[in-house]
């Protein structure tokens, strides 16, 4: 059990001496900011992450965390509610289980844009928090029971068994997850994009209206807090056993889709495919493997439901009815893109878990395929979404995927079979 | 069905002749900027948000669309896949039911944080778009089936029947359905929650790490669109019914939680109310009435998860284990606050909607009732959670809240009651 550290507010560095590998020198622009040396060996070479809302001068990126939710904590002062001094009581919310350090921590251009760190930091930067520094963690890690509806079927109808230890007779899974906030080292995100860390500044200033202009002016400050959801990843079994490549690992990377995860609209194969994996990684967890489910904050392809909501529209209603054939072309139609979840920084979150071989990959996505080899990461097999599981009218997007790459055992459709209207109309 | 505008990148204005109710002055600080006259009584005379990144000199609002996604659009551009050029072609997007217009629409202080004009944008500034201004739809209505489990065992236990009109034999329940983005009035804002708009403005730009200086910069602009989640709202019926207050309506405002509303925890009773929503929404509708739920972006009180999953461990290993009498102590010693939810903003939506009278509410939260009857709007019936659906270590969270006012039809746990370690330890 830590002990949250219970100094004044923020102490001035230099004021207080602290042990030998806190640098109190001033950073080129700041008063007492620590500086960063990313992919570092250790934490305390690496240094902490600073985005503190409350004492300025030791601010040692740009943005905040949290997240978007920055701005909830903005209201929550505003109308008088919480203190802008306010520092977290620690105490009790170290980690469940320990995660890493695992080599590729600190292998340059591995892990760009989360901070391995970031659930570790009051016991790896206990000196920096009792020299005041209001240090927050990026990730938490805690243990939970799952139950879904889902997974309750599976057992009834012999599909899965309970075993007590990973799914019990009532159908709960046993889980440890962690949250994991973005956290974003530019020069390397850059890299990812093949584009120059100025550009990407540039853009990133532009394109969001003018956010953070820290972006373009800081140039000395090469870590972004982006206000973005994370991820939060679930892992079904002994997550030390991630990082061991011979025990099987089963996962899945998913991207949110709260229509379908949530309320199961039947217009895509989002929770279709991921209750399946869920019922995979369990499956894998009881024959003595692990089970991984990574989800990602990337609603619509990372467009935001308004845009998704509009391309439904546009399928419905165009000429000739809902087609595979035209997929792709309506949203790039309305958002000039056909997806925007690049998949670039994905991976990340797999390094940071130590591993280095999934054994079975439950997604038919070339894209999360190819970022995740590209990564490093050797994939065994794929697992296809069982044809049962497909709504009627998710075979529109199904179809589409398959023709533009996606994995599947079975045939590819061909251009006719792409013409045929599969989707239902808006009004039926 | 509307045509897109086709016309090519932004015309000055000025240089295209358009229709009279186009405002071509210039803005005090702008060149082209259209006015917004928030609350007026015709779109015409309000205006329309124009929040593009393509055409500085036309944006009359601070932030862009899309919310936090704007990011993601700025990695499609640094890495070449979007033109930072490209405009919307809004074929056949628009709404498969038009809302409104309500009076509450132009009601001072009743709608400030969504464009009530956002879904239509494509009909009611048809001209401006054709000038040249590069309008977004901040609303996004569509048509749905949805397939959810626990309504298909509903089913199969007899306690919902399929009409075939809002519920199939196989369980799909037909729902319209909204996407809505956050549009922030600040001067109606800051009277929400008891500020001044200038410390309402500096609040924002300061705790999140100086996000959009324009907020302390531009006084003149007095829209934000905020990058943080919106809403997303289902409707079981007819959504003109949601005005007529002699139609019964059962509606449940519900703010996001993935751990429980994805993953199933039972930490919590989030995913059991909403799905016990929506089998009251669809019966409430089979009997002539209508359903709404109403779905909030607030990951874990607006704190974000990684703040949950840290209070969840503090839970769980606090002396005396997991009490609803700490419940809320543990939130506040990390967060600094009990909730950061803030209901203040959340009946807008039931404004846009034109409800004046719920009949049936589907939630027990004190919070939620309160700021609802405050926006003007009457709550006839609450509807509480039956105790069969609240899991066995979400009973700490249930006694807690009934204690704080929450509404229950059965006795509030008293001192001891509270004192009593309900919930689960972490290694079990």
């Amino acid at each position: 059990m830590e002990v949250a550290p219970k100094s004044p507010d923020p102490v001035a560095p230099g004021a207080a001496p602290g042990p030998s590998h806190i640098r109190l020198t001033s950073h080129a622009s700041g008063h007492g900011a620590l500086p960063i040396h990313w992919a570092a060996a250790s934490a305390a070479e690496r240094g902490p992450v600073v985005g503190t809302t409350s004492k300025r001068s030791h601010r040692n990126v740009i943005g905040t965390h949290s997240g978007s939710y920055s701005v909830y904590r903005a209201l929550a002062v505003a109308s008088g509610a919480l203190s802008p001094h306010h520092k977290a009581d620690l105490t009790n919310t170290s980690p469940t289980d320990v995660i890493g350090p695992y080599p590729q921590w600190s292998e340059p251009g591995r892990i760009v844009s989360m901070d391995p760190w970031g659930a570790r930091i009051a016991e790896v930067f206990a000196a920096e928090l009792a020299a005041g520094y209001d240090i927050r963690p990026t990730i938490a890690v805690t243990k939970a029971h799952v139950i879904l509806p889902e997974v309750i079927e599976a057992l009834q109808s012999g599909r899965l068994k309970a075993d007590g230890k990973f799914l019990t007779a009532n159908g709960a899974a046993m889980v440890t997850k962690a949250a994991i906030e973005p956290v974003w080292y530019l020069p390397e995100v850059a890299r990812r994009f093949g584009c120059t860390e100025a550009d990407l500044r540039r853009v990133l200033f532009e394109e969001t209206g003018g956010m953070y202009p820290e972006l373009v002016t800081r140039s000395d400050l090469e870590v972004f807090l982006p206000p973005i959801g994370g991820q939060t990843i679930y892992i079904f079994g002994n997550p030390r056993d991630l990082a061991n490549p011979a025990v099987e690992l089963t996962a899945r990377v998913h991207d949110e889709c709260n229509g379908s995860d949530v309320f199961g609209s039947d217009i895509c194969t989002c929770r279709p495919y991921l209750t399946h994996a869920i019922e995979e990684c369990i499956q894998g967890a009881q024959r003595g493997g692990v089970g991984l489910v990574a989800y990602s904050r990337k609603e619509g392809r990372a467009l935001g439901e308004v845009t998704k909501f509009l391309v439904y529209n546009a399928r419905k209603r165009q000429l000739g009815g809902d087609t595979a054939d035209q997929y792709f072309a309506r949203t790039e139609c309305v958002a000039g893109v056909q997806d925007m979840r690049f998949q670039e920084l994905m991976p990340d979150t797999l390094n940071w878990l130590g591993i280095t071989k999934i054994h079975r990959l439950v997604s038919m996505s070339n894209m999360k395929f190819d970022a995740i080899t590209k990564a490093g990461i050797e994939i065994v097999e794929r697992v296809n979404l069982p044809d049962a599981l497909i709504p009627d009218d998710a075979r529109v997007e199904m179809d589409a995927k398959m023709a533009a790459g996606y994995f599947t055992p079975g045939a590819v459709p061909d251009a006719d079979e792409l013409k045929k209207a599969k989707g239902r109309q808006l009004d039926t």
